[in-house]
């Protein structure tokens, strides 16, 4: 931490000020220079807060020079994290894909879908049994019964199967039936959850929430990692903005950024991102052409009549299309798909 | 809801938005102008998703004409919604005060802090038990110990409780302690915890999410409501913009918004808001002019040595001049305090 | 300036750096800690571009100490700035009203308004000749015969005025005509309109630009003041959010902010802070509360048939309504009006 | 537009409505649901301010179903505009490349880049005369003699010129220089300014503002396209969020969406749109990756010495690299480069 003197300063300030660092552990580095003063003070403790200093008389900015978490930084570990379940390795060369329907809505449904996105190219079974939705009228999700007809589709094609895991009570169950469970952006900062999920020995893929900074996110990287578990992709899905024609805005210079920060995989959902389907492709593409490890893609058999999200859903023929475009592209910047 | 078709939108694209409607019950009304057609469509459904339409051919633009939320709604309830506890009230012409520590540290320490705000006319005794900390390495809380303490404080000076909970299974031990349970921003939209406060008897103050609109937050009331509890506080506590000075920008405009669209009380917080102390006074009494119906203030007897957020706490001074001018502006707009 | 290397940064790199800052004519202090070396760097030179450092190898952060403005920091000068034009003064401990129509229409309407203005205990008449639409084929303002008609109508009742310039060759038609220069929201970072007007002997009225943040909003003041003229008045009149009730977001908290950062008088718009006429009366009132020195409000007589932004114009009655109770909340806080 | 009724609406207040309406000069459609009115408006005019409707007793919200852009939107011209310089086409099956440095410096400096550019395969040199500085105390550019060395360096090298006019005074001179005059992010709103290109002969570059919304940016074009002159190519340059990591956030879903509203050209630059070299190059590959038509990237010989923008600055070896990858890329959705 470096804090900045205000220029008329006074002595029994920065004595003020030096002798807080002390008394809060810091050691403390004294810099006077022609105009004002800057006092360097580092510490071991990962949390604290900057603004008990900023407060203090005579100062006049206090800047952070570490950043405030550790396990998900690439200071921590250099090598990148690559998370292997079965035979998908996601963080590598590849670029993974994970598709399905919003919402599981009946066996028949998933087994459909399912089939078809592992003839495209898809890895891994995505579907939502407990939705989260803005409005407490609108369907909530089939529970188990729709995790059991998700594990048995992707069984039946060879897939992995992702998906969301809402609130404490539903761990074990989620456990139970998924090879990664996914938080929603909603639920980033749902720190108790976070904790929970810290303790499994399963894969955590992290949405960044509608309105988290690259830092914050990595943050809840750092919740779960600090309880054990290091296995954790981060999911850029889009940040709130002021335009207004699309759902969200996707940063998709999140994705180089977060790679330089963490060694923790990124992956895109431009399904969510964007909230429109002739959207969806073009910013897949995006994702993958800056470097994203990987894709989360909403695709239902029937979207006109799907339970959630139909708007935003890609008919199959799309989404096979969409891939061999993304192939292409993987490999133009060297990465294969 | 009414659908605009594009110009030269074809005839059978028209009559396939209408057989959608039809199919999805809606009643629906054409109107062909000059140049384009427009349809009308009344449904007596609270939920769906109008980019469902959106996606069909021909259609050009979608607009929803009645709020997603009900029981939230002005409509739904003209008059306004006062919230009694004892001898306080929400809700009316009185201006509340809450205040109290950012998280109880000790009973001495809420005991202190409780006699003060009591003296300078605060009704309500905020402190955190289970703390929502961006760092996994911070001061999580005392839990229920803090709890017990703030009870006992509060109730040695006649003062009501209000304490944040952080997940579903805290809902037995917090209707225990507290008069009014919080739920934070980060947890607006935690839909399981939502659903488990519409089933309690205990008035709920819902915070703002940090980037929820203010549609979204009365969503979040509807959720509460839906169960049964039409006890909601909504309260103001500041939205994430660009502007990197203060930690949040308050939107003191959501105060009378709020007060036209909903029947619901509206708090401001200011301390979050700004996040920092010598900003607190001046946006507290913005609230107050602005029509807040009660503030909610970080006050605490020894803010540098605060367990957390002690640099946007108030000193028990500081606090007793600013409900002093508060007062004084509460009267000016015809409000008593 | 402080430089904050790598953990793991080498020798070299460091070596490189300090070669770099001595290149540029900056002073260096080195502070070598446990774990990284931070070099502290101080220099003479108001513009530079820290990204410059922050490319270099081994750099992790980069962090300015100074601000980047100098004369309108409250550094540079300590005592607030007090314009004083004729008998008003702007900047003290009155607050100050500017109110008139969004443009001139006629010589009858400005002449009926400003009575009522004046009447009211406005001190200074506003409305546009010039006008930046953002549509082509709306109303472009009446040009020099609006400003003529306007000076006409203030002179009659007493009043000063203020209007805006929108384009560095109509300095010499509105230095004629009028008391303060205004720079609208759209024009703020119009550098060759901000150094025009850093050359004459007129207070200048800058607003806030629609996402500019409170350091460059300051910048743009340096901007003017750097050509000599020290005469500015900033204004906060919104910026923008996500938030799409209001049109924009009023930022009341940039008003103890920009008070703290500069010695600059700041005043606020909430008619186009907000948009919408029934949510500018609570929106004066917050910004009074929070310590603004003065108010600019659209009044007009018949707001429904006016030219332009007729929805966010008071009523004369209400207009005068607002004059008292802000009277009544600036004296609640020292001040009067 | 669509005006949509309160429930409680009374008969007298539809009645003024729909009075207002037909006094404008709109067609008036009512709609009598089971539970409120809604009345649809058809009118011939582009320019009208649908607050007046709001404000009006008894409305409950108002939409406007046209875009208020004509000329500009895909409505009025079905196919895409391509723009024709020489033997260069803006618009079609080609991305097109603009690359220079952010400020001519020298004659050396100009004609060095200029060589380099053009061996990896771009069109257009770019390079600022004039350049906006967010300090008054930066490089302002070299002025007439830029141009001159910017244009003889083109020539030599068979390239286009594009260069950023600030103010309506340098219309004349830019004009002789340049084959494609651009309208910067700032002055994305000068009116002045935007209607003077709309009376010339040479297509115009016009930049998102900072916090422009895709719809304003459209309405400023429209601008220069109601003054006459229809040879308009936006720029994606990145909008402003509450990310601090980058210096902007990329608004790469703004390629389709203004591909699908509009018939002109859309190019990106990732250089402003990111702020930092090692960002320009995966979000140069995602905006081709997207469908953009073209990209504006700054290179410089020596970025470490750069008058301005070094830190954004590709070494021509970057942009080499990077314009084989983005050729790829193109030809994986079916373009070429």
């Amino acid at each position: 931490m470096v804090i900045v003197m205000n220029k008329n300063a006074t002595q029994a300030e920065i004595e003020n000020v030096v002798a807080t660092l002390i008394d809060k552990n810091f050691d403390v580095h004294r810099s006077t220079g022609i105009s004002r003063t800057v006092i360097g003070a580092i510490g071991d403790k990962q949390a604290f807060d900057e603004r008990e200093f900023l407060v203090l008389d005579g100062v006049s900015e206090v800047v952070r020079i570490t950043e405030p978490y550790k396990l998900a930084s690439r200071t921590f570990q250099q090598e990148d994290t690559i998370i292997k379940i079965k035979d998908v390795q996601i963080g590598g060369d590849e670029v993974v894909v994970m598709a399905g329907p919003c919402a599981v809505e009946s066996a028949t449904q998933i087994e459909t879908i399912a089939a078809e996105v592992k003839k495209a190219g898809a890895k891994i079974l995505r579907g939502g049994a407990f939705k989260p939705r803005t409005s407490p009228y609108s369907f909530q999700g089939l529970g188990e019964e729709g995790l059991q007809q998700m594990r048995s589709a992707a069984d039946k094609n060879d897939l992995l199967v992702v998906s969301e895991i809402m609130d404490r009570s539903q761990v074990k169950i989620m456990v139970k039936y998924c090879d990664i469970l996914q938080v929603g952006a909603r639920n980033m900062q749902n720190f108790d959850l976070l904790k929970s999920l810290g303790k499994i020995a399963k894969p955590i893929l992290l949405k960044r929430g509608m309105s988290a900074t690259i830092e914050e996110t990595l943050m809840s990287a750092e919740y779960i990692m600090s309880g054990g578990n290091y296995q954790v992709i981060i999911c850029e899905r889009g940040i709130r903005t002021f335009e207004k024609y699309t759902r969200n805005t996707m940063d998709i210079s999140s994705i180089p950024v977060i790679q330089k920060l963490s060694h923790l995989p990124i992956i895109a959902d431009p399904s969510h991102g964007t909230g429109i389907r002739n959207k969806v492709a073009p910013m897949a593409r995006a994702a993958v052409a800056a470097g994203a490890h990987g894709l989360q893609i909403e695709v239902h058999n029937d979207p006109d009549h799907a339970a959630s999200d139909g708007a935003q859903s890609l008919y199959p023929e799309q989404f096979a299309h969409l891939m061999k475009e993304c192939r292409l592209i993987a490999n133009a910047i060297g990465k294969k798909m």
